[in-house]
């Protein structure tokens, strides 16, 4: 039984982790985490753990942390893990970041776009950004696993087999993403309320959204070579899921079937990753609470272009739903385990 | 392994009984009867069980599916389950009927509010009626279970320890439901476009919505006479839950721990019936996908009558989740299997 | 043209005020007060008003105000208005305060329910409640309008002419309300965010909502005796709207007709309350953004209760619109000026 | 007093006129055509109406129509008007057609996208696209005016000025559009129902939705070259709102200002497009209930691309709205007559 605890455990990824681990048969969770509501009962914060959840929320302490649990979740803002992460802690136990603090090798890139000073450059080699479907070997033997943010996963592993096979021009990638709210966090701010959201939709981070250089990095690798691409959030008014909708030019004129015998060659044996049947596009709402993302594509053939889907649940395969495949893969579990949810529709 | 066959599968209360016995480790669907899309593959109807479930729409024959199956649901419109079933049928296997076919002893009182004629009043006095916390016992002996609506398994459950122990005046019941909209059903209504529900709340039904027999009947038995009710259903513009608010007057004084007394007395086992903490008021998310009830309830001192607040998802323990239930009772198996998934929030 | 002052501008109730006296053709608001937003341009707080107000938010100065319009509308929390209302303010303009401050003849309850002690019990005398189709005389002559609660708006009008004719038994009435959640106002608690109240619905306040003895207290009057009622509010995922389902014994057997002259004798001329048609039941999307008042009932003559169901915009007959009918009234305006936006559907 | 009918009067778009023309000082509706309740009362079938319309719903008789009104709109669907528009019924009255029927000029292309036959190819030429802040001189003068669609009016005026003034590669326009459900309609299809919709999103019609062609045709005339694009519209869980987020290649570098300048030159005196502030992105909202076109832009200097954004209220500058704008146009009157409404949020 593999002894997990969550820093962090009351924002809504933290809560996902709960959801999930609760239902993993091979973990269980030593420590709820969260500085904001210490002693309190945890169930008190999400009365859906209600006579689940018997433990109350702990500080959080990741060094006393790292004696008693074999994984720790962080699931906390920026600057955190980095700046309490050292290799004491990491002899003691695996470190799952669900924040962005070892998602990039180049710290410049990171300080830019999130305004902080990077606190521990030295594990950042050593951190393997934790996209399982295609890291899935050095997220084995790692200790430090950089959980993907839910843009990135999302818009990389729809494009991905794109891009490794040289199908698309990769310097005309324009990512145009919607999200549900969840994604915004539990934190209180006036754009959050139920009425400011409701009934609306807008843009966000025009231009300027941390993910972008997180999936630049991760398409740059699959492209060998600098990948440069527009990307803009939307916030729709629902809780779960994130829909990205790619463009980019073909290199060459291409078949419905070639681009769909790249997509086969990658993901047929990929349980998580459902490539839709023709003509059929993904849904938020198909992959609702699962960790599940659905990919599909259509080619233009009058502009040359392809349209590329993907949909997924932000909490689940966004976040919470891939650090528990991520804790799969490097404990030698089923990578499965624990995630085999049916999504929940309507 | 228990073989299930599914009549009426691509309803939105089907659905869900596809995801729940996805999930069950002794049961597999061995149908999916659904008339309106014969050979159709089952996950071109709801795409999230795309590459989960290989089969296909097969027709709605009764006959030819009991001799293949251990239990049939029939999750069908009214008049479809009475008018079919036999006793050659319940010779072969049992049967879960989540339509109001067989919840109402009196063929009268069903004729009279469902405007049908009962076509196998014989098959009435055998059936059971699956509120599973109440009617555990004569549940593991039938061959039929009508499956209760899901308005009255909230309404009787929450208020069946004060009709029970004689707390309250049975005659000012008043019940005040709240539901998602998936109780309306797949049908294409005007009335269930989004346009028509979004932003909007309404009554429907006033004083003549159909379960209000079946609620009273249920209470009635509780009560030992004859109880009539007021009930109001409202629509939501959310996908799933039900809330229940319901009314009545205290036989006399009584304080908040007599009542909170009661309460334990008949739900401090039942896993399914969560009684929340003093104060603690149900909301319908905390049990999203789940099979759990909450019920909470406050004294009015100054009226002397008591609210009683009962939460559940209509299309879990409102529908499917139940008929598992009560499929787990009937076939000795623990009656939780299958049924344990942690309500997800957001 | 009446010059007109804002105080709490740029809460929802605020903003609906702009909304509503920008196409008011005889008045004109002077004064754009939010100590909040000081200095900065109306229309960066709500952008639906860019281009269209220049302003910039001013201080909360009710004296200096005082000065210069003819009319304050103070859209601020309980308490505000009271600890700074004088006669010298009142000698120079007319007061529509939108808080609980002056609803309330008994300071004794006032400070009861709402937890605060009474600054200016003196001008409570003076002050008229504003709910216009009852108390239309006395609010053309008062300086003071207390502008009534979303609730008890609703609540009141619908059941008036049953208590006023005697119809009912006034001990006997329940009402179960429901509020979009814009009635919860703009203030960032994580109660309000869209995770938390999307696909959710739940009751608050339950017995103990401060909209109580104020409904109690006009249902009183209306009663020629003291009326003490159950009251539980509900929280709805949409914006605006609220929908009030009260259940009363009839006094006597009753006919359909009896009660609908009833109804005919109070509101046939009432321009802002519909009485619809039989059989037809209020919902809030028909009145949303106009000034209306949807009311119906229907008798059980199964228990002798009658069902009685309200509808209406709590930003507009709740708050704004008839704080400008008030207006209207005091200033000899014609009632309906500035209000006659025809409902958005959908 | 114009005189004016309505053919299709009960649909969404129906409905929107309605409400805007009951607020037009110079126009009175003398018809509510809907073949589907005839003899109905209008009021019956949007109760938004109750006390409004007295009138009944009509048979869709142009021809008798023509006689006794001075302006005609179809809300009707793809093939209607042009089967039944004659040079008799144009010299009774004018036509403001809000179907496809006469907005593109080559035949080929409305029957190729479509998919039926145009029955009155004669008419094309005189008929106007009545996109009135671009061909505003030829709509006074026409009897026909074609009403664009509501992802082509967003569409091309958020991108205008860029295409007209050459500051885009127009070859590579990619327009990724986000609508409420309200643009679908009210049929009655499962994609439609509630349940459907709620927590959802998706995208629809990519690469081969109807409104692609007109856009094409209306960019072409700004760029006076063959514009191809890539659009792909997406359906969000709200009612009302249309967002558009187009990509393009700038020409060379360039910056804010420049741009803005474009804009200004265009857009400053026009009163129902707004450009809104620096960094200030539009969000339907803000326009909900108006017929504002909101607008901004953002350079991203890394990828020497523009993103430009557009937001506007589908069934008002999106439909009837515009439809009465082309209205005042063709009659004389002042243009922005019966369209003051000022925004409405929440």
């Amino acid at each position: 039984m593999i002894k997990a605890g969550i820093i962090g455990a009351t924002g809504y990824a933290g809560g996902e982790l709960v959801r999930l681990l609760l239902s993993h048969k091979d973990a269980e969770i030593k420590w709820y985490g969260s500085k904001s509501y210490i002693n309190k009962n945890y169930y008190e914060v999400y009365q859906n753990f209600f006579e689940i959840v018997p433990d109350k929320c702990m500080d959080d302490n990741l060094d006393e942390l790292s004696e008693i649990v074999d994984v720790i979740f962080t699931a906390t803002p920026q600057g955190y893990c980095s700046s309490l992460l050292c290799s004491k802690i990491l002899s003691n136990c695996k470190i799952i970041d669900l924040s962005a603090d070892f998602r990039m090798k180049d710290t410049e890139v990171y300080e830019k776009w999130y305004g902080i000073k990077h606190k521990s450059p030295d594990l950042i080699q050593e951190a393997v950004y934790g996209l399982c479907e295609i890291n899935r070997k050095q997220i084995k033997d790692t200790r430090i696993v950089a959980n993907p943010g839910c843009y990135p996963t999302c818009t990389t592993l729809s494009l991905y087999p794109l891009v490794k096979e040289g199908i698309i021009d990769v310097n005309t990638i324009i990512t145009d993403a919607k999200s549900g709210t969840s994604g915004a966090g539990r934190s209180t701010k006036t754009d959050n309320l139920f009425c400011e959201v409701n009934e609306n939709i807008k843009a966000y981070g025009v231009t300027d959204h941390r993910h972008t250089p997180e999936i630049e990095e991760q398409l740059s690798y699959a492209a060998g070579q600098n990948v440069t691409i527009n990307f803009t959030p939307h916030l729709v008014p629902m809780n779960r899921g994130i829909l990205t909708t790619s463009y980019a030019s073909l290199k060459k004129e291409t078949s419905y079937e070639e681009v769909r015998e790249v997509y086969e060659k990658y993901y047929k044996d990929e349980f998580f990753i459902r490539v839709l049947d023709r003509d059929v596009y993904p849904q938020t709402k198909w992959v609702s609470g699962s960790n599940f993302v659905d990919v599909n594509f259509k080619i233009d053939h009058r502009t040359n272009r392809i349209v590329v889907l993907g949909a997924m649940d932000n909490l689940v395969k966004g976040a919470a739903g891939q650090a528990v495949q991520n804790m799969n893969i490097m404990f030698g579990l089923e990578e499965t385990s624990g995630l085999k949810h049916v999504p929940m529709f309507p």
